[in-house]
């Protein structure tokens, strides 16, 4: 379970993520930064540090799984699962869209999660039982009667298997392709809980890039699963749908050639 | 020819229909309003009507192309080419990445161009001699030694034929798949002109997408060309390609099979 003490910690872990993200933002690289990623390894490594700080001095008892720094406290219950920058290739490219993922997980299930955009400083959060807020305000996912009529997102058609690429295409037909939008990541999912994207469907994700995803897309309303419809948790493969509007689950796994 | 007194009159444009098209992202819309896109023509319709309002009453001899409204002054020489949202489907989303595009075009070539993100307030603008400028400020795009190093962006993957696809997969190939990214429209082009995106490439592009493009990436020390390499202008076929490091043109065209 989370507290609302957890989640005033995970707005904390928020605030020092962008402090630390911000100053390397459309930085003045050289080529061989860009060609080894360094620039982007150290935004990442100085962001989860400073979270990482924050949790071990104030939930020493909670474990740790971060995207740079690995695991601490592996057999705690409760889990701290950090991504500081998912979507390192807009973060690259410049595109205020990437963000800093935050989740805590209970059991393995996400019970509270952080989507922060730390440029445009736009941020959901969502806690189990609570409503989904976006920069402290209230937020629902959209109803949405016909899959002709969805808004759909994904990141990239790379991540798809060949296998995947079918069901995923499935879908693609299903709705207006001029409504598909590409890239995006994470705030895809923080779109959902805002009710101006339908559905995400995405393949390959890892625990640190869904875990943050389910608590704000079930709080604002959607809803978020694998792509046989159960809930999401440690053990997953990484196969995720966001479903604005949960009454098109049975239409999208349908199209999706899953049902 | 565009002066500097038309490049100030571009920017009057941009604020203009920035003004009209803020209120209208992410609203709350009827499912029937999403639907039939409703209020996206409104956005349209209101920001182009403000522009050409201003085009009419100070340039009243020049032509106007306009995505709204179609054409006046057909024969004029000097053109006003506007495309109030580019990239529908992200302003849709509430993704503010799309963005307004203003373009002065002189006997079928584009002189003058600006992409303006109304959202995030950021603004490129180019004049034909002149350096390329980001929200004021001057602006470089990147070298990029080797193709392997290069960022590349594309918005969809629908918009190609299956002939083009071949194309794009060619070029795919040959940078890093973790660094392409999708999604973006005119936002991609500006991230060329600021040196974080090292090239885009795209097809089935109309005058009023791409017209405004070339001012700023060249203005900012890059290339804009159709996928023979040709420069673009109002007859072209729309494939499209920006390069930051003009030195790479043959690299491309000769991993996408073109050379």
């Amino acid at each position: 379970m989370a507290t609302r003490s957890d989640l005033d910690l995970a707005h904390r872990l928020a605030d020092a993520a962008g402090e630390a993200i911000r100053p390397l933002f459309r930085g003045q690289w050289s080529e061989e930064q860009k060609s080894d990623r360094t620039f982007v390894t150290e935004a990442d490594q100085a962001a989860e540090a400073a979270m990482r700080r924050l949790i071990e001095a104030e939930r020493s008892a909670d474990g740790i799984i971060g995207e740079e720094y690995g695991t601490r406290n592996e057999g705690a219950g409760r889990q701290w699962v950090l991504d500081p920058i998912d979507g390192t290739t807009s973060f690259i490219a410049g595109r205020p869209i990437f963000g800093t993922l935050i989740a805590l997980v209970q059991d393995g299930f996400p019970v509270l999660g952080i989507i922060d955009q730390p440029i445009a400083r736009e941020r959901w959060a969502g806690r189990m039982g609570e409503p989904t807020t976006f920069n402290g305000a209230r937020v629902s996912a959209a109803r949405c009667r016909y899959l002709a009529d969805a808004v759909l997102a994904t990141t990239t058609p790379h991540q798809f298997s060949d296998h995947e690429a079918d069901h995923f295409m499935g879908l693609a037909k299903a709705v207006a392709e001029r409504k598909i939008i590409y890239g995006g990541d994470c705030y895809n999912y923080g779109l959902v809980a805002s009710g101006h994207v339908d559905i995400v469907c995405e393949a390959g994700l890892k625990l640190h890039d869904f875990a943050a995803l389910a608590p704000i897309v079930e709080g604002a309303g959607g809803l978020m699963c694998d792509w046989r419809g159960e809930p999401l948790h440690a053990e997953s493969a990484g196969d995720a749908l966001a479903i604005g509007d949960p009454a098109r689950l049975e239409d999208v796994l349908e199209a999706m050639n899953l049902a």
